[in-house]
């Protein structure tokens, strides 16, 4: 599993092997079962992951008790609660493997000594973190202005897969839509 | 106008006064009069903003010419079509003064060369990203459980004053209801 992310450091940086060896080394791999509860909701947390392999949802449950699925993390994507410096809060949401996941796990709190032993791991983090949010802001715009059938369309040609891998329910809270909704426009969207 | 730059340098960085002085010398800060299109939809472009004052909208029209307001950035927000490495894509969205502003102007291919000449400088985006993308993921949360009156609510919590500062058609796509939707719910809010 780790040729993986020997392909973004060496994407990335210009270390030698040897440098991306030791870096390797450092880093934490670690199997999950599906169901595992990784981060709950208010929880005060600095984990990070990565996914290798497997799925994880990003879920909050509001005032009222009604949970609301907010995201969906695979292969190569990192979830992580990206916090405010100085401010400590609790985690807005929880995170669960919906599949048996392979997750690089780090830990936000520790990645200073980290970048103080590879410096060029700090401007590979930089790049890919502002990659992440690009793409979180393009999605957000997105969802923002397409009605629920144009946000399945989007999620069938973006995420090719995803919508096979996940519980209904929970695709289509993730969606904004009730199961029953997201029922119809499947059926429709066979038909077209 | 620069004094808020170097405090962002301040708390981000231990640099010395001298060092500090020396970055903000290179940073352009340049004044803007509202209804200047900053990007258009569309085009190829590595700016990005910082607002010391002012406001920017974002937003897009899409296939059937319909527009909709994505983002607004007020004071110490940054605005930038933060885009993926190696994919040269056009902006998703346009990027225009809804007020007379303040910005600093960036150029993200050429960060490098800053970064490399001020290296604590390349520390500090990755946090302010960081802690930027963190904001996005939660409204993006909050905004896809919540309905449109709780949206608008959470707005007047979260950015006071915003709903002031903007016209009311721009903000009632930005909450993702029709502006006669949002004039209702405003009259409910003032009663409670």
């Amino acid at each position: 599993m780790k040729e993986k992310l020997d392909f973004y450091l060496r994407r990335f940086t210009t270390l030698e092997d040897d440098r991306r060896a030791a870096i390797l080394k450092e880093l934490t791999v670690r199997p999950y079962e599906k169901g595992t509860l990784l981060v709950r909701q208010g929880e005060r947390t600095s984990a990070c992951y990565f996914v290798l392999a497997g799925c994880l949802r990003q879920y909050a449950v509001d005032e009222e008790g009604h949970e609301h699925t907010s995201g969906f993390y695979t292969e190569d994507q990192a979830a992580a609660g990206f916090k405010r410096y100085g401010v400590d809060e609790g985690s807005p949401w929880s995170l669960v493997c919906v599949e048996d996941c392979t997750l690089v796990v780090g830990d936000l709190a520790a990645e200073r000594e980290m970048f103080d032993k590879h410096s060029q791991l700090e401007s590979m983090v930089r790049r890919m973190v502002e990659e992440y949010l690009g793409r979180v802001q393009r999605e957000f715009a997105a969802f923002a202005c397409a009605t629920p059938e144009q946000r399945y369309r989007t999620l069938l040609r973006e995420r090719p897969g995803l919508a096979e891998r996940v519980p209904q329910h929970q695709l289509a809270s993730y969606l904004g839509m009730t199961p029953e909704s997201l029922s119809r426009i499947k059926k429709r969207t066979i038909l077209t």
